[in-house]
């Protein structure tokens, strides 16, 4: 892919100063945020997470996808070079519609994730858990049918897991529980690979790992994506290059104090620079 | 109150074929919606259900209000003769500015069900459930004060109830366990009232019913707010007479369809004539 590209993104070189663009509904891509800065440590990121409109999850392909249009306007006009969907449900409605019309690399978290479970599993079964929006989407299917053609998958919607991680509720009886009650499926087909389909469900790995036990490998998109983000960054010989320490800035559609408090725990670590959009 | 407002609505008696209106931030003013044309099924009723950037319980104040002025913009279009907030967020957030703002009777679902509350304690112990909008905008705390001077108001935002409603998983070991998460504290506290604030919790009533016990009175505002609209109506003297049947209008900012499905199971009854809007 990056070949046929180099063309395309020739402009590019020159501008390499210019940031990555990360957007999400809200904090969960924040996670993507982090693998991202922790493979390219160099890099100035602005990170948009429409807090007003969270979550995307629950809502129709046509009203994402308009969102997700507004997302990438907004980082547009911040100058970006590349584009990271961090967000599973707008990746699944959204992405093939931003590519065809922007002139800049657009990443989602999908075809990562994806390509790592196909690469992981030794039995060629595959769970998929995610939002509903993602599940009835069908991406994930369909991208590991591409990597994996002869896999089973099996996916479910959880649709608990977000509020359950936002609210931080995310070890102990109640929420193991919860987490058993979606996934008693995927365990009886015998899965030995799970795709975290969904930029929250890395902060219930504990409890979900304590259900399905260590022999089922869990897929983190966010890492199989900065990955990606990583190769394509050097791929195009648009790393940045200036010694100047990097900025990070955070735009949102709600409350900047909010999702400063929230967003830390998905981070990892403190956030300022927050600014407030809006569309 | 109705006294003092003759004067103002004084030209509305002459337009009282005109709607009820009625929004909320997706289908859970659905209930509410539900008990007012049980109490005036003549008058027709147009509703609004915020559904695409649905939830409002957990975003920001200013956030909120802004939702609910484009929410009673597009209603006021269709012409409406009284407007009610059935969202307890919007309701907390919203309802003084609005009241301010238009011209016809404004209801919100807050003050109705904290009137209903201090009428029925015995023991001057109520609690408040709701979102943590509702919570922390102190509205229901104040109402109470204010019917019930003397009473003690315990309160528990319970962001969880909100998702194990819409999907509906209301009964059963994992609902009772998260009810009484959240409201141990309230039962410890010895409250005989408590105040369902949110219109998705009447359909976790068995739940919650079966954690607190047939000693504790669950208000829902729903059937207070019903009986203030026909209140208002009746004093006014707005009440439609024309012997047409009413028409019930709907009107969602995401998918119609879906708004179909899943808002039955809140009306109680199928729903159609249902139209997407954009602000």
């Amino acid at each position: 892919m990056v070949d046929v590209q180099w063309e395309r993104f020739a402009i590019m070189a020159c501008e390499s100063s210019r940031a990555v663009g990360i957007f999400d509904s809200g904090v969960g891509g924040l996670t993507v945020h982090r693998r991202i800065v922790e493979r390219l440590p160099n890099e100035n990121v602005v990170y948009l997470g429409d807090t007003a409109r969270v979550p995307y999850g629950t809502k129709s392909a046509n009203t994402v996808e308009r969102y997700a249009r507004n997302c990438a306007g907004a980082l547009l006009k911040e100058g970006i070079k590349l584009l990271v969907v961090a967000c599973n449900t707008a990746s699944a409605y959204a992405l093939e519609s931003l590519r065809d019309n922007l002139d800049i690399p657009v990443l989602g978290v999908v075809e990562p994730g994806a390509q790592r479970a196909a690469q992981q599993t030794r039995n060629g079964r595959i769970g998929i858990i995610g939002t509903s929006g993602t599940i009835a989407s069908g991406e994930y299917q369909r991208a590991i049918e591409r990597y994996a053609p002869e896999s089973q998958v099996y996916c479910t919607a959880c649709p608990l897991f977000v509020p359950l991680a936002e609210e931080g509720w995310v070890t102990g009886g109640i929420p193991e529980q919860i987490v058993h009650h979606y996934l008693a499926a995927l365990l009886d087909a015998r899965i030995d690979t799970l795709v975290l389909g969904c930029t929250h469900y890395p902060l219930l790995k504990e409890a979900i790992g304590a259900v399905v036990g260590p022999e089922v490998f869990l897929v983190d998109s966010a890492e199989a994506t900065a990955a990606a983000v990583a190769d394509t960054i050097e791929g195009l010989g648009i790393a940045r290059t200036t010694e100047e320490s990097p900025e990070r800035r955070f735009l949102v559609t709600d409350d900047t104090n909010t999702f400063a408090r929230v967003g830390a725990l998905f981070l990892g670590e403190p956030i300022t620079n927050v600014h407030w959009v809006d569309f």
